[in-house]
């Protein structure tokens, strides 16, 4: 057998290879989301935290990696006690110069926190518990954790910390969905 | 013939199959856009808008899913009136103290809404039918209707309610661009 | 020789491209980013500009397309006295009422400043600095241009002026990652 003129078991061999191939292509494997979290008050940490744990109990691999205000979602004291901001934020039903009342951020978190008991829904807290649980990766970025001056005792053992990103970028790379919150 | 044994025009359509599926990964079929739309601001409810219908223009399938405050968006009534926040946008040129004077954040949006009637820019009511007309789907989360206390009735009829999201993950995993606004 | 009885060494020539391809799909080919950019603000011009001269530094090719409030990155003169806002961000150690008072938000921006001095943390202008030499195309889209009153003189010359949502999205369905900022 040469090169010019080869067998058909073996080729069929090859095709056979191929086929897998493809169909892997086309099945695109389990899938992986990586997702940027940057925001660090009660309704925005709600987004990265309901996907990657809808995901992980879907079998996907999930990648978080917090930078920025986020890392408020990572620390073990503070992340029990994120706040709405009332200012700000013309979708809530106070003007203003109410909003910027002293105590007026703590009435809105108050009543979004009653409203999520009241609802049902979970609270940040038990999301995280979720998330660590079903092996979501959390990561906090090196960079951030400088210049906001957070310490690695300050979050929650389960989490990665000191991750760069490069690391974050290759995570992307390789996910099937990439989204920053 | 037997495994060992192939006959050649066998082995050929094979190959004929294959390539067809190969060049259909390469293609990528027809786009999917997915995006997940957090924000209720008059300017924050452009991106997802503007990205949504220039892609249904050209002939891609797209998903909006509304979650948190981009449910005001959906809502028939308050789509008219999104609000730009005043204060807390330091790229607004007005002093937060003067900003939070009460009747800015409507000077504000006013100025805005003039910016884009000048500029024949679309008003996010016409971009919205335009969003219908082109069939972007445009759904509303279940868990933030529930927790905001949106009704079905409140939103467009066009609008699928009720969306969770396991659904928004699985046309995200679908979907050759996905985004969050 | 006829469709019916195909030669081996076609076939196998044949196999042979459909290898070459199909490892061309599984290798994904050189990585590619879109990032949609929308923000003015001192932290969130941050993650655009490190996420886009990482990739580069990895070889990737990237496009940042920068519309509405993140036009203030591409400005000449103003992406140099980008703004930190003490107001409606809940993360900050400042009640609103204290956070409004005239020259806050300049207080603000100015401890960031320090501390990203102090971290040796490139600066705004030095990552923009980078991303124009590592050949990351800064794009301004040009129906927020018109909107929010940009020159084309305002902006890096570096930059590329005009560009539509249309063609942003081409660069979207073409990238392997894609981030709205």
């Amino acid at each position: 057998m040469s090169a010019d003129t080869p067998d058909a078991a073996a080729l069929q061999e090859e095709v056979e290879q191929l086929r897998e191939q493809v169909e892997e292509l086309q099945d695109g494997g389990s899938n992986k989301m990586t997702i940027v979290a940057t925001k660090g008050t009660l309704d925005m940490a709600y987004p990265p935290l309901i996907l990657a744990t809808t995901a992980a109990a879907f079998g996907w691999d999930v990648v978080v990696f917090h930078t920025f205000w986020a890392l408020e979602v990572l620390h073990e004291e503070r992340s029990k006690d994120l706040k709405l901001s009332a200012v700000g934020n013309p979708n809530m039903p106070l003007p203003n110069a109410v909003a910027a009342v002293p105590g007026m951020d703590r009435a809105a978190t108050w009543m979004m926190e009653r409203r999520i008991d009241e609802n049902n829904t979970a609270s940040v807290e038990e999301l995280l518990e979720t998330a660590f649980q079903t092996g979501v990766r959390m990561q906090a970025c090196q960079m951030t954790m400088d210049l906001l001056d957070y310490e690695d005792d300050d979050l929650y053992d389960e989490v990665e910390a000191g991750v760069g990103a490069a690391t974050a970028l290759e995570h992307m790379a390789d996910s099937d969905v990439q989204l920053l919150v």
